[in-house]
């Protein structure tokens, strides 16, 4: 398969990378990084990219920034960095997305446990999380015969812990290889509609 | 109590008002009807409210608009009414409101059954209403000492039906005066972090 990966060089998209790259063409593209540049906020850069890759059999979204900090202190706008980065930034990316995606072909998004299991100074990462599992039970029932759309959603990758552990009191931590097996069945499976918890 | 109606002209709200009425004090807003008039889609306009209204002891929100329309066509623009007015506005309603809570107060927001049981042309309304599941699940553990923070998500309405009952083929319609008891039961009652669904 010809996949796209958006996010290529964050830890989790470089697992999928790793774990993708002896069975596939992958193409992976960054904010600054990697082979291919793009700016998820963008319409523009989001089609100019798919218009540079061509149609694909996979497109994989690991990126998407949020807002942490505590909910007493928040405002509206800081709340809308999440949903205009991470939430929009990733249905963009499937919004255009799905019009160069081969027959058959899938879309995965990146979620997170915090949908699920808040945490301190996440409630925008809940929102966002959920928001996202929500498109894709949405999207999956409205897109192109075939076409498939779904969500992995990670708890605190044990790589993370040294930075992010601290966030998360007692959470089980897993590695990024693990995490990259749910977007392997995310790709290479036949469900749609699935949010795939790895915690 | 004295309790804030986001909403109180609309179907659901003019039902949790009569519902509320005989044992509180209400306070009705709308965006261009009822005593108080409110933009929830501005800062400006939420903390102006509040300022006016003062200190309450329950926010109930039933407002926001969302986007309508197959994915197939959605952009990115258009899905972000919905993060903007739904799911922005009413979080924007809590984030400010959460300021003018008497000690045990409670916030109540609303969601939709779309959240977790998708339609045609429902992608935007299935990412908003599971996106504000996720803020009160996130919200709930950090607001002030005995505040709480609960969404209501009701099914179709029975008296919509008319007007939208062919877009959710086979579901079964509540009456507002059902859904208008989960708000009873959110601002009367002592749970955070709840959804219920009135399905």
């Amino acid at each position: 398969m010809k996949v796209l990966i958006i996010g290529a060089t964050g830890t989790v998209g470089a697992a999928v990378s790793a774990a993708l790259e002896p069975r596939h063409q992958l193409l992976r593209a960054g904010k600054t990084s990697g082979e291919l540049q793009v700016d998820i906020t963008d319409d523009a850069s989001v089609t100019a990219l798919f218009e540079r890759v061509g149609r694909v059999d996979a497109i994989v979204s690991t990126v998407g920034k949020m807002h942490f900090g505590p909910l007493t202190d928040m405002t509206a706008q800081q709340f809308n960095i999440g949903l205009q980065d991470k939430l929009l930034g990733q249905i963009r990316i499937a919004l255009i997305g799905q019009h160069y995606l081969n027959v058959g072909g899938s879309m995965t998004l990146t979620s997170g446990i915090v949908a699920h299991e808040p945490i301190r100074n996440g409630a925008n990462a809940s929102s966002v999380n959920a928001a996202l599992e929500g498109f894709v039970r949405g999207a999956a029932i409205e897109l192109a015969q075939g076409a498939r759309i779904n969500a992995v959603s990670p708890t605190v990758l044990t790589e993370s812990l040294a930075a992010y552990g601290s966030s998360f009191p007692g959470f089980e931590s897993v590695p990024a290889t693990r995490v990259a097996q749910a977007y392997v069945r995310s790709v290479e499976g036949a469900q749609t509609g699935r949010v795939y918890n790895v915690w």
